[in-house]
């Protein structure tokens, strides 16, 4: 869950405004009130300013996860602060569309403007 | 059907204008004319301000509606109401899409902002 | 064909500027050209103003076009003026997917804003 | 709903035993209980013997159950007996699927071997 | 949960070996541990020997499960019981698919030859 | 390909702008470089002004072409100034959907407004 | 339509009966009756003896359809026909699936075993 | 990993051969040579004799894999042990589809009959 | 991966802001960190000035970059350039969707606006 | 394209029949004829004796017949004798489903049985 394992490239085009997007639907959490698993489609789309995040580190970042008892408001929430933190972008959104739970599907969705 | 049954959370993002959605497919109340039973999936989308909906106490809210007879156009426009009430928050829409009856799908749509 | 088959109940939330829509695939007129059998999707969206149609009616009425003889760009557009006349809502619109009649699919969009 | 209005023509390979399938997603007829439209997928699948279905037919045929009152379980067997009756196939299956009533959808199928 | 609200009809086509489908998507009963509702879709499926079931009594069969504490296997094993009971079918088979429940979905699947 | 061929009708709502769209799967003409068939979903959405296009007239229209040679870019902008030249509308937009040659699938979307 | 426009190729694997199918969504021919055209996904599925059919071949077979007028289950065992003078193989099947014609879609399937 | 933590209740119905599924798309484990996360979708499919698997404990069950490292084959053959161990099934079978790997999906099926 | 690859052809309807849209699915170039290939389906979609695309060439173009080692980001933007160096287009888009690596599927989009 | 490529571990469960599928929609080769790439889903569907594949070394195997020019029959039929070769399965099934060419889709599917 810490932001050092995301490593970045440098923009190839920063002189444009494109948008990069990763879906990943293998995210895995723990429930802090249960312990019980959460798992979730996590998604970052963004415009990078001079940074890309480089994708098997972004895997990586995600995998860390796996045995961390977080919320869904809060983890859709770090992530963005984290990727903020590291690309700079011009542009970010974070949205998880987590599995089912007691018969509801819940979506978070956080967005970023420089 | 009381909205005491929803409890809150302190939003873990109060700076950020972000989006939580949750959808409950398995919505069942009564048909207040003929007593047979309705089906709906209900969702309720909004952004928080101080408050988020605890999802339990949101699946025991929709659950508590099983045996009351209300219209299509009343549940969706209570239910919004007492989001509105219990979170105070700064959007927030409720969609109501309900099961065919007389060959006919409904639904309803109403939306708040602060 | 007769508007005086739709009946209406009173809006429960004329506070508020909220979405209905009745979508019903079971819709069925005659071609006035060939007497063959048409058949649509008929769907209406409306913002209510006081009065909300009742299911049933609607129901009824759309049923009562089984065996007349109109087109296309005529039913959609006779229907949109029978729910203004009716409802007087805050905005409605009527849209009428027609099954494929000589290898072509036909959709026909009426919409009114008070 | 007369057996005269199916027509037929010589079968182009009577020494071949193939499969001839008609799916007609545009019937319709009446409950004879509550006097409301019903709408089904009617599907003829059959092997020739001498005589096919001529397809124009087939549909005027279909047709012509529009305004008749008539039970699921009766319809389906009344047009299997029609198209043995007219055809004389080496083997006939009707299917009828029909649209929801009651929160709940049928289908029946009857078949025919020689 | 009386299978005496099961009303029949007599088959229209008792010299044939014919397939009756009813399909259910809107059946709910409660589970017996945690007291929450249950739902599912709920399949009929038979070969009528003298009589059939109706349908709106099949409905109102299956709506009488609503509020009733059940496990999955133990509710289709009981609605094939009474099918079995009031029809004397050929051939009877009951398929419960049921909602997610702890991140899975189960089914259930029960027949009965003559 | 001749407009001649298009067939119209007196507008049934000229006082209200709405929408019509006929949608075409069965679209074929001749690739004028390789003499090989094409093939297309061909769209014309338009709102009326004093005119409407007869449905048979436009399939008989769309069937012209079908031995013509003549390139998507161009096949696409003549249909719409044909439409636009025999109707008169408010706005029209032709829109063609090529199926895959070579491994790619093309699109090419036309719109006047008056 | 002549069945010399097919070439073919010696099977690589003779000695092992397996399954070759070609799929053509493409297929369009005319109806005699109407002289309006009909279009088809056709399909060859085979199992080869000596010989395969080269694939270029069996398009332009398929094109060489494009303005004959023939009914669908005279098109459908001619082309097995031609198979199998051309191909002599140990078995084939074709497949015809025919677009909707008074809103009624139609599938013809021979096969043959040598 | 240990079969200890499947729980069993009495078949309520053993006179009769029915099937009970169980889907779980939730689960996941880990590659023994990489030590990243695997995921898959797990089903069991049996007909009782005597015991049925409790839902929750297949739940918990399916958990325990959560941090163990084992191959695909592996995998699926010692849960259908376990099973048969702790259920002496009258037929069991266990189905993994997992997750793309260097762009290869894969599923494996091994089943039980006593 | 020459831009000298693509041919152009005079833009038939240069008086006419209108939408080409080429998808091709089977692009695939070489990870440069990993010498693995990828797979992507990539979508060039223009408004033409005075030049369009000719369709053969793009597919050469894009087949040019089978064995060549290239980033996500860099070979979206790599195409943009290309295209406007060659068509001086008043609008121009590429979306490159690559297929799932390590459980991620990711797309880049660039545009250009004259 | 050497089965040397293919390597193998020990059957974790040889007592028992079970089946392992493999599905790698990346497949890409060169078609002989043309210099074109060609495009496939290859699956391999097999039941281990002593060995089962690899799935990196399956990947790599596959990735080999990148700028292979081979035949859909050939191709097939080839891949299936080098698992033999390499596995001595008890039974194995390769299917390649190949992107459309000329308008036609192709799969040619191939078993071995020991």
């Amino acid at each position: 869950m810490s932001r050092e394992i995301l490593e970045t490239f440098q923009n190839p085009a920063p002189e444009r405004d494109y948008v990069i997007e990763h879906v990943a639907p293998e995210f895995t959490s723990v429930c802090p009130k249960t312990g019980q698993p959460d798992f979730a489609t996590m998604t970052l789309r963004y415009i990078a300013d001079q940074k890309c995040v480089e994708l098997k580190s972004l895997k990586l970042y995600f995998v860390s996860y796996r045995n961390e008892g977080i919320f869904y408001e809060a983890v859709v929430n770090k992530i963005l602060d984290d990727i903020v933190a590291v690309l700079s972008p011009r542009y970010a959104v974070i949205e998880g569309e987590f599995a089912v739970r007691g018969g509801i599907t819940s979506t978070v969705v956080a967005e970023y403007r420089k």
